[in-house]
This record gives C-alpha cells, sequence and structure tokens, in this order.
C-alpha cells in the first residue's frame, strides 16, 4: 500500500497544483488521487492522494509549505506499517470471524493485537488465529466504570489506531470514547436511520419492511447517530421470522462491516461536518 | 390471466384439501398455489390459488360450502375483467409515464379510466395515451374539502378497483379515503420508516446516509404508516446533492410503484394485521 | 423442519386436490405448499410441500393411491433426518468455512461426516469444528482414478445425502459422479454461462466487465454445463486487478453457495429438462 | 458542467504536478479530479478533470505546454456545449422513451437533434417531444447499403457527438461506423459475454440461468464484443417464460443504456487498449 494524504480545507484555486507540485519536488510518484469541492464559490475541497517515494515523514515539510498556508485538515499515513485494530464483540461471532478470516487471508491489511469480550464465548476461535482474547464482563450498570477503565488499560497497551465493535452489544460513555482517543467503528443491523436502537429485526417484522440492512458508522456519544460510513440491504418476505430476519441480516452486517473497516483502513474515509465522505 | 382466490383463516387440518376439492368438483384446474401458515398452533393459514374453468361465478358456491365452515376472509377475482385504475399525480411524471407506457405495451394488464391531477402540466402526455386528464386544483388548505368532493365525483364516474397515487403531493383526509372505497396505493421516496414526511431527499443528504430508496404502502389515514408493498434502494455518495438524490430516487421509485401496482393488480397482495404478505 | 413432498408430473385436473386429500386423510397438516403448472394443456406440474404428522413413512402408501395414478416423479423426505454433506475443497477456504460455520451457528440445518481435500492447509480449521478432515492427493492426471478410488471409500463410510464442491479445483470424472449416486453441487466463480472453464476472473478482466459473479449448479459430466441453482454478481471497476475481483468474487461465491446448499437441504429444489425449479 | 480534460499516457513522475500546474497558471479552478496508474513501473496513467475558468480554448496551450512532453492521448469538451445524441432505433420503444423523458426532465445534458428508425412506428411519440423522426426503411441485406448512405447523410445533417443504438437490431457495417466518424453505444440485452447475438432471452431461458441482464458497450465491427461501458442484472425465476424475462429484462437494459450515456456525455469515458476506464 502506498502512503497517503487525506485533505480538506476551505476551497480556492490553486490547491491541487500546490499539493502535486510539493510531491513532485520531494521525487514522490501519485499513484493515484480523488479530488472535489462542494462549490465554486466558498466550498470546501477534499482529496486524497495515494503516492510512493518522497523519502521519509514528508509531515513537517507539507505542513510548512503547503498544509497551513492552505489552512488545510490533513492526515498522513505512510506506507511502512500496517494499521492495527482491537475488535469488541459480544456474543454474535459473525462480524468477528469474519474480519480474522480476511486478516489471515492477506484481503484486510491490518494487525489484531487484541480482541475484547464481555463474554468468554469466542476465546478458542480467537486465539486460533494467533489473537490475544480478553474478557472483560459487564456486570449491569454499576460495573460499567469498571469495565470501561479495564478495557483501557487493555486498549493503551495494544495501542490501536481504530477501534471495531463487531456486534458489541454494550453502550460506550462519552468518557470512554474520549480517552481512547481513536476513532471507533460500529455496525448497527438495521439500514439508520430506521430502526436506531435495540431490537431492529423485530420492529421491522412489526413494521412489515420489505428489506432490512445494515450499517457502519462512526461512534459518537449520540447513540446510533455517527457519521455513515457504510450500508448495504437484503430483501426479505413476509414469511420471514425475525429468527430468519436475522440470519439474512448477518450476512449484511458482516460484509458491510468488513468493507466499512476497509476504508477506513486505507484512508479512504473523511469527516466532514457530521457526514462522511468515502473515497 | 386466470381467475384468482386470495385466502386468511386460522389454519386447522383440511383447508387445503378443502379448497382443491371444491375447485377439483366444479371442474376448474389449478394452475398455480401458494400457501402457508404462520404456525403449527393458532397459527394464521394464507393462500393464493391461480385456476382456469369451474364455470360462472363460484362465489355463492365458495361461500357456502369452503369460506363459511372455515371462517375465511376470501376475495375472487374472475378472469374475464381487467382492473381499472385511477392514478392521481402532482407535478412530478416519471411514474404517471412510467405506468401509462407499461399499460400500453401490455405489461400492465389493466384499464386506465382517469388521470387526476392539481396541475394541468401533463394534459398533453396523457391525452397521447388515450387516457382522460382531470385538473382539480387545491388552492391552500380551505380549497381541500371542495377539491376532495370533485375528486370523488371523477372517481365515482371512473369506477376504479385502484386508485394509485404517482407522486401526488396532497394529504388525502380519511373521510376521502373511507368514500373512495377501495384501496389507494402509494409510492414514498424513502426507505420508510426512514424519513417519513415531506423533503426525504434532503434529510438524507443531511443525515449522510449511503443509500436511497422508496416505498410503495397501501395509504391510510396515518401519513407514510400504510402496510408496505414494495420497497428498494440504490447506492448514492457524498458528492450527491439533493438533487442528484432525487434524480437517482426517481429511478427507484417508478421501479417500486409499478411493482406494487402490478402485485394488487394480479391480486398477489393480501393485508392482515397491518402488514402485506405479497405472494 | 416439516417433512416434504417435491412433486413433477404431467399437469392434468385434480392433483391438487389428490395430493391435499391423500394428506388430510392421514392426519397431516400441510405447512406450506407451492405449485405451478407450466401451461393450461400439455404443461408439466409442479409441487412442493411441507406437512407435519401423517404417522410413519407415508412412502408406500404415496406411491400407490397418488404417486402412480398420476404418473409422478416424487421425493419425500421425512422430518426427524438432518441432510448429510460431504464437502471436498481445495486450497481457498472461503467456502469451507462458511459452511462450516453457518451449521455450527445453527443456520445449515445439516450433518457434515467428512471433509476431502487434495491439500492438507486446512486440517486444523476443519477439525476445531469437530469435522474428520482427510486429504486425498492428486498428483498428475495419471494419479485420478486412484484418487477418485479413494475418495469413494471415504464417501461410502460418511453416507453423504450431498456432495458439495466447496471450491474443489480438480474435475471430477463420469464414473466418479455415477458412483458416488447423490447430487454434487459445484460452485463456479463466474456468472455462467461467461467464462466457463478455468480461471474466470482473469478472463473477466481481459473483457472489461463491469460485474462479475458466481454459479451454484449441479454437477455432470459436461463441465460447467450442470443445471444452474443459483448465481448473484457483484459490481467491479476497470482498477480492480485480478486479485481484487478474486477477492470481490470470494463474498459472492460463499453467499451463493451457502444459499444453494440451504435450498437442496431444504428439499427446496427440483430438476427437470436439465433445469431447476427453486421453489 | 465544467469543461473537462480527459488524459491517457504513459506514466512517470511529475503528470499531476505538469496538468495541475498549467491549469492554474490559466487562472483556472479544478472542481474535481480523478486519477490512477496502473502500476508504478511502466504503468498507464489515466485522469479525469473537471475545471471551470481557464479562458477560451486552452488546447493549443495545453496541447504544446503539457500533451506532447507526455506524449498523451486527450480530449478537452468546453462548458459551454451540450453533446449531441443522434439516436437509431428499431421497433422496441422502451430504451428510446427513458432517454427523451431523462432529456425533457433535464436529467440527460444532451441535444437529440434527430431519431433514426427503420420502421415508422414512434414517429408520433418522437415529434410529441420536439425531435425530428426519419424513416430509413431496411429491407433485406441488399437494400443495407443503400439504407446506411441515406443515415449516414442524415447524420451528417444532424452533427452528433454520439450515436445511440436504443434497441436498434439492424448490424452496422464497419463501414459505416468508420464514416460516421464519433462513438457508437449500443445496449445489449443480456450480461455480456453471456448470450451474444440474437435472442438472449430464449437462450437465458433454456440454459436456465437465475440472472438476466443487459450492457452498454461501444460498437465495433465484431458483433458484440466492443468495449463494455455498463452493466446490470436482474434476479429471474424458472416460473419466468421468455416474454417474462423480456419484460425485465427492458427496465434493465434503459437503465444501463441512460448510466452508460449520461457517462459518455459527461466525458467520464475513456478506452484504451479495448477496455473502457470509467470515471
Amino acid at each position: 500500500m502506498p502512503a497517503r494524504l487525506l485533505i480538506a480545507c476551505r476551497d480556492r484555486p490553486g490547491i491541487v497544483a500546490a499539493v502535486a507540485g510539493f510531491l513532485f519536488g520531494r521525487g514522490a510518484n501519485v499513484v493515484a488521487s480523488d479530488q472535489h469541492s462542494t462549490g465554486p464559490a466558498d466550498g470546501t475541497f477534499f482529496m486524497r492522494m495515494e503516492f510512493v517515494g518522497g523519502g521519509a515523514d514528508l509531515s513537517p515539510a507539507f505542513a510548512a509549505q503547503v498544509g497551513e498556508p492552505f489552512a488545510m485538515e490533513w492526515t498522513y499515513w505512510p506506507d511502512e506499517r500496517p494499521k492495527r485494530l482491537a475488535i469488541l464483540v459480544s456474543r454474535e461471532d459473525h462480524c468477528l470471524l469474519d474480519l480474522l478470516w480476511r486478516r489471515r487471508r492477506g484481503d484486510l491489511a491490518a494487525d489484531v493485537p487484541v480482541v475484547i469480550s464481555n463474554h468468554p464465548d469466542h476465546a478458542a476461535d480467537v486465539r486460533a488465529f494467533g489473537v490475544p482474547y480478553e474478557v472483560v464482563p459487564v456486570a449491569g450498570a454499576l460495573a460499567k466504570p469498571g469495565a470501561e477503565a479495564r478495557m483501557l488499560e487493555l486498549l493503551a497497551a495494544a495501542e490501536p489506531d481504530l477501534i471495531v465493535l463487531a456486534r458489541y452489544m454494550q453502550v460506550l460513555s462519552g468518557d470512554f470514547l474520549a480517552r481512547a482517543g481513536v476513532p471507533v467503528v460500529n455496525i448497527h443491523h438495521s439500514f439508520l436511520p430506521a430502526f436506531p436502537g435495540a431490537d431492529p429485526y423485530t420492529r421491522a417484522l412489526e413494521r412489515g419492511v420489505k428489506i432490512v440492512g445494515a450499517t457502519a458508522h462512526f461512534v459518537t456519544e449520540e447513540l446510533d447517530a455517527g457519521p455513515i460510513i457504510d450500508q448495504d440491504v437484503v430483501r426479505v418476505s413476509h414469511r420471514d421470522e425475525v429468527a430468519v430476519l436475522a440470519r439474512l441480516g448477518r450476512d449484511v452486517e458482516r460484509q458491510v462491516l468488513a468493507r466499512a473497516v476497509a476504508a477506513v483502513v486505507d484512508d479512504r474515509v473523511l469527516v466532514h461536518e457530521g457526514r462522511t465522505i468515502v473515497f
């Protein structure tokens, strides 16, 4: 994977020329780029660039010569290090196993330093992939602060770049999210904003919808309201009971979460004003 | 199209045998049938049957010999008469033209005795299909009772079996629905229950969803809450402005409405406890 | 799962009445049925029925009273026994793991008495599911008869109702298929009839298609020409190299194979004149 | 619509910087750009750029300063002129009407100076859109050269930028294609390379496929083998007769053709080594 630059700033003439000129001047070769702005006047400029070469860390020079003059928000990811994913999971194993399978097969270019669960169920499965499995029970609301503190210790040791909630069914506090300090991606088992909260398949059956879906989104303090990364759906029929909706939905959930995680890992996702730009 | 029977009743042994035996005894030949029940104990039995032959109207004999003994809700549609659709439309023409074109091609086996609009815009288009076009303006809330009364007159003359709201943007009163006396199918431009009410594409953009959709449903007094007949979706991206979402959505709307209308015309839809069974 | 009847015969009046009357007379309750015929005159009649009750094996009585009088081809599967699947696999593990995982979850109601591979790679994974793993290498064309003989021994011991080729990349001889004596389902990594044979993703790239797909079909002596059970596709772009097409395709392959196997296990598939009827 | 540049050339460092620098120097503002190359060593570079401003025709200066130094193949389309589409059609009207509806609604930003058909059927429909309709019968193989000559006269007068075969069922000669001198887009009613040639729906039924599709492609002398622009599919069942497959397929055909035509009109399609790059 080449190095990546993700950029957002107020649009004005010359940004592409400045970025491309900077990289060319450092001997980097642009492999791919994708850019657009939201309007010719007073719009916002968004860009993702992949490049090879350019020597050691470009960050200080880029900041001084391009980032600051254009008042950019930007992130740079060098090509030498895979991203590190910490996975949190409760009882359902389909998203967890799918991510671990993809990583072992080389389809997901990331390391998984730890899997944390509030249940012991998946220990054997996870360890068979050579991945540490930690159990942090959450026994009632009173126990949550202690459980979150323990998880933060484990995460501090694991040093993840991204936390993935692969059907982790405990609500995380705003304090936890702030202290975790890295993006958190969740998979919700409905096509949000339909059926936020608990038991979406039961409520889908009650409403008589003909499609059910899944939504991968960044986690914010407001439940199921964070920026959406990816969504997909599957057709269902009046004959399908809740257990069948859940079974059909699992195939969509693991697919959508895998796509969303891959997008974040490849630095193809940028959050701006509460919505995602997915290059 | 063969004759159709649609049946719902409390499940108990012998229903299929009774219906099939009745038709066989009348010399009818079952062309297709589809049946299921919601559970072996205390479930509900649903069936749709297509058959040819059997002589003149089977209704009285069926009621006496099968319908009443099993306490069925049932409808029978003979094979000789196409259904009659009245179409209501406002400014957007994509659903209207699609239905008229499918009917002209012979893909939709129904007659269209009248199109009613609150705008004059589509007169030439509709009349080119040989269909009468009536304009009933709705100038403000005060004018609605008068407009609905006029529409009921036009509908009484047209004798529809079904009313189709092909992007008709006025809310119909419960009184109108009761007097119309036939099912009313609407196309809503979101994947309900997400984004009920007005401007769903604007709200989809604000929420940053990655799919938009459309929902065809029976109209009830509660806005956008009637039984869903069909739904579908299309992927969108962060680059798509509201006008683009609306354009992509139009293709889904006309497709979903056409499928839903065809299902109702073919007697493949049954409503039970606020949800549809779509055979 | 209730008991199932699958029926094909020449259409004539009274078949539904005869089957339903027979089951009612035995005290069986029809849970679901689906039936159609290909034409009112000289057509073929197809039916699938699910029922509960009816006592011990209905086969002899059904044959005498219904099957023979109507010259039916029919199969009966009682409700007490799960189907047995033997899985054959080569190096790619995505279809294999997906099937084993669905079975463990209870989403696939079948037993897996054996997995046979021409490679040792998956031994640990398969045995972790509690399933025996047998390696039968196929070292060149000369070795094939011996390998097939060894596989037939293993299959004879496993007594499968169905053999699933979960990306098994060796061509099976007509002699093997005849001796195996049960249906064989294969997953081919293209939307047949496009790109039969080897390396479909390479050829898809060369042709510049915008969708790739997968096809589950019954295996016959003619390669990739057996009756199709299920297919699905995924959109791809000009940027996707063969490795990316293969990665995207794997998700479709495992999904299509799982759906097809579930359909066969549930007796929802009937083969007639080289094509499938999938209820 | 902003001005567009489409570029293909051998990859080497500095191309993005050179193009962006050229446009910035002319006072143009890049609104969107998308670029990638097929490999870091010896790859091909592809780019599409949208920009506003930059003054009068940039072509001579771009050629001298950028195009020739990098040995680019490139096209430039200024922002002031809509593209002109000539549509050819036979008896089926669904693709024709769909394109005319989209254009009238403003969803397809193009002019249609002429529709040419080998049948008189669509005269009233087309003229109702204010578009000239010309009938050029093709009575047998002997009549083809004369018919093509007449069509070339009509096309010369219409000055199209693109010719669209909206279910035009006559094979066009290589000589016609060469003289037409503009790209020709066809819609084929199968997911090529499956079922090239005549009667794809009949052959799909015979093969028992579970999906049918449509393919929009550039026309070359070799029938149904030109570069594919877009494809899509729809699920079908064993119950669907050829007429049903054709009806379901029509919805896909018109959708795929409309998307492909919009892509060409917006200069999002580039042909390289017999395959398309669709930005």
